[in-house]
């Protein structure tokens, strides 16, 4: 750390979560982007020559001139936030074990037993199984953090509260995702446009299994699932950024349709007096028009990291159902892992 | 009826799905287009100045020369099929009482206690409610006879082989409908595009009540709704036609996943034996790919009248989940009318 | 005026370019909002009830509890901007003749031989027909200027500097236009999706003739328009925001690429030391990339007031062509609006 | 040839085009789909597995079951129609030389000297190059004979006539393509919804040169292009299949609107009295609707063989202007291509 400020690499530079990344902190008050890494055919290249930038914001001034090195070179800083892909993100590992802080978005650590799945507001305490972490894994100072999957923050987030107060005993969920959780090529657009397509690979298993982890517990036996029984329906819909799921959950408890507002609009967050630059003033807002939340107006409240819900309703065959709306790359990708990177400087674990 | 011939009116004629009947009326091997009805905006010009087209396929020749009269004229022919919007189709009832058998598309009279709401494959019985339903209104030769709501008709056919053979105690359904179930203009395009819209007006509401309306009896004490609990979240997404369903059912008695893709890929629906020229040779298809069915690719299955049911896989917190795929403008609205006036033609009752 | 900020009332507050000059309104340097006016359908309701808000950034704080009023009130401002249609916007006359200068984005006036059609950046000068045209109507305080059509403003930006450099013979325009320009509900969902129209009724006209008049010059005589042929063909795409136009020219003198080059980029605008707040610092960006500009990447460059350029190469036909984007909300509508005001500001015209 | 039938191999048969073949195949009078061909990759497995058949309607019953070879392979059939990418496209002179007719869609060998650019209503004298190229390439029974670019065919077919009647001095053509003119996988779903992409590789280039081979004649000393200055702008647009066109044209000898209307609709196409299955009857449709042609609602005109002109005015910069719609995949592809091997058939050239 240089004069109060964390410099930071982001591996997978290039892509779209990696280009969020860049965006994102350019005028963080924390961090500076120190180093970007891609692929070993951008390497040796400058960022602004080997990125196709997509995003409708300018590149940040000063990016662009950054070399791009890859996953084999020595790197200068004090953390690594990964936008790598489940494959590349074998080089995570070695990351830790060189001693660098690993916030990762990808989907290889997330369900390791000693890797803590972490959305600030909802399950900061898991952060406690970086020390076993450590041990098993013979690091001192590096470690891994992972994000959930994008389309888990959102339910996640929207269960939490109602979880807490009530106790959530089933859900089931359908999503009507955007294209850009692909990545920028992930999905065609003759494949897409006039359709939906009903089927994302491991998409369903991984938001049935990650949001019981983060709703669950961790103790001296490691992490325990939240005893929550889940099915998930997952469609690509032609969006370009932010996930819509429309939910029905079970409770433990009976509540009132009053109540259950009240839980969701009223969620402090676990981590409401630290101060992250990331967490929303508000983690989730509850609209009460009759057809909100929608992607395209919604989906940058607080920034892009609120979850909107609305359309709370009785259910006729669980208790109450309602739509809930992430923004897939912001509070499902790129901010998560900033989020978790704030947290992790909060709590003093850099 | 002339020459072997029904001669048909059409009410509604220049509305979306109005010029689907149009259009299908073209090469009918029992029916001939003779009459044309719309508002009175409309009455007095050639069908082809008063419409405006917009299928991809040309309107028919012969039918642009038909002069449109409107709902206080005097209309030549043997059969009367409604396109009308559920404010105007208080016309309905005058054509019943002035001897037209009525096939309706219409919402307005589907849940009325007399009147029958058919999908010929799944309830054909329910048309012995016309006898009661004469008595009732004082009609002789007039009847009215409705087709369900466009994502009912999805929902509905996909559920009967499965209530048939397993019984089904409730159903969790989210849809994802195409922008023409809300008319030409019902959808503007700064509101539909890049976005999804989680509500449309009354929808819920049908599908819920409609479907156990369908694949419930008819007995001497009226309609018993199937004993049936289900819960319907509505969307509506940026596609041109083709009704998207997220199902999951749990079942009275279990079933394997071959029972179950057995019963529903081996339905023969209920008017096999009729000949009827719109019902499909499998009123079902079961896909097996991952990733179907699809509404681009698979709405035109059986001329646009076969329900496309993929992705069978068991539920965690139900039994069973699969995606179901309906045209919403053939199956579930023009096709569905034609149907029903061949199923009235069959069984005598024109 | 009070306190050194000028209190504006919004004309048409309610549709899509009156939403967008809501929300530029809410943090002006030196304007305040203080009236919102709209049909009688919406007056006597607060903003926040009668306007469907369909912008992706939040409804400014302050906006949603101002009390609608309608074009009969009194107003209580020192300023109107117009967002009217052009059959409503013949109440800006009145307005005018009232005392209040109206700054209009409506078509009605434009063409007017003694209304100002202004660009700041390329015709300020037209401003001193306000002298005549208060002499001619009648005005004391009250004065109309109008800003162009959105298609208009993205081409005469871009003809400036190379009128200024090389003089312009002729100029072939297409456009591909956004849905937005029609307005909330202008055009349906499914007319435009997987679809090109080719036609926007009276586009083509504005286009040719706004031009010539913004590129003319004003003397005794009144406006003269420039000697440049202009073809316009105009087709609306399935874009949300954005104007994308391909352009042809041909030069009255011989121009390498690199001074075409030059002219375009280098182009100060004539106001560019008047300092107005929503003048970007480059009124035009030529890009060097192969594919670009593209709407959703390019529309917001410089806050969405600057256009944008690209692909400049030689015309096999006339002399140069190239690609021009404007976003047609803010630079063709709201923001070409605001910066009108701006402009009449600092010429001690309010 | 067996019984009368042609047996046919399609190179290239699980992209895009070769899917539009193997369906176009199915019930063609004359042909008989033989032989799929495609990469390794495919190789060796049934059409059925190897495709990721993206057509809305199904696959053809027998086409499913044939066996994929890959360009090495012995074939057994009468001609062989290629969808090959330019790259691939290097194997048709070796099937030529082994004895093929190769009529191929791709863009390798269309500008080669000796070889036909052949669309049959436009320019079937071409064909006389055969005879030299077999002369210059030492072929036997083996040839070389392409069809244009989808975006050429669009514009020569409409100049066509008007070339004849009146000569044509210059033709400026604004592209709006359809994304499945880059096939299936072509355009990101990322890049192209909500934009326009003002660039696709090498198109211009093509349209420019091509439609001047097509409109040109053949003599002695082979190909002359014919004296017209094109300049066109192409352009992506977010439409599945049919790519519009703007164009203007300066003719050499005045014509009132009248005059080209009538030298465009009734043009009977050059081979109007062979009989070709493939082409329509009509070669060009005049629309006279102020909003026509639009992709989606008249891309099927004449089975997809039509193209359909409207929207015919003055242009104030050259002399007439018009809006030109292909089909790019039917007409400008698989289509194009099929009626080029009827045409050889015709013309006793196989």
């Amino acid at each position: 750390m240089e004069s109060g400020r964390y410099r930071v690499g982001v591996l997978g530079a290039t892509g779209a979560v990696g280009q969020h990344l860049v965006s994102r902190l350019a005028d963080h008050p924390w961090f500076t982007l120190a180093e970007v890494v891609a692929s070993e055919r951008s390497a040796g290249r400058s960022y602004g020559e080997a990125v196709r930038w997509r995003l409708d914001v300018p590149m940040p001034v000063g990016a662009g001139s950054l070399m791009v090195k890859d996953l084999q070179s020595d790197l200068e800083c004090d953390l690594l936030l990964s936008a790598l892909d489940a494959g590349a993100a074998a080089a995570e590992e070695g990351f830790a074990r060189a001693g660098f802080p690993v916030v990762s978005n990808s989907s290889r650590h997330r369900m390791d037993v000693d890797v803590p799945l972490i959305i600030p507001e909802v399950n900061p305490g898991h952060l406690r199984a970086i020390s076993s972490q450590r041990a098993r894994r013979g690091l001192t100072r590096g470690l891994i953090v992972t994000n959930p999957n994008c389309s888990t923050v959102g339910l996640a987030m929207a269960l939490k509260p109602l979880h807490d107060a009530f106790g959530i005993a089933a859900v089931q969920v359908v999503t009507m995702q955007a294209i850009s959780g692909a990545g920028l090529d992930g999905v065609s657009g003759f494949a897409i446009q006039d359709n939906v397509i009903p089927h994302i690979g491991g998409e369903e298993e991984k938001l049935e299994a990650e949001t019981v982890k983060i709703l669950g517990g961790f103790g001296d036996g490691g992490f325990s699932p939240a005893d929550v029984a889940i099915s998930a329906q997952c469609n690509r819909v032609a969006v370009l950024d932010g996930h819509t799921e429309s939910i029905s959950v079970r409770l433990s408890t009976p509540a009132t349709a009053e109540e259950v507002r009240t839980a969701l609009s009223a969620f402090p967050g676990e981590v409401a007096d630290l101060g992250l630059p990331s967490s929303p003033h508000g983690p989730i807002l509850v609209r009460d028009e009759p057809d909100r939340p929608q992607p395209r107006l919604d989906r940058y409240q607080g920034g892009g990291m609120t979850v909107v819900v609305g359309r709370l309703r009785p259910c006729p065959v669980m208790d109450w159902k309602f739509t809930a709306l992430v923004h897939n790359m912001i509070r499902g990708a790129a901010g998560a892992a900033l989020l978790n990177a704030e947290l992790l400087v909060a709590q003093g674990l850099l």
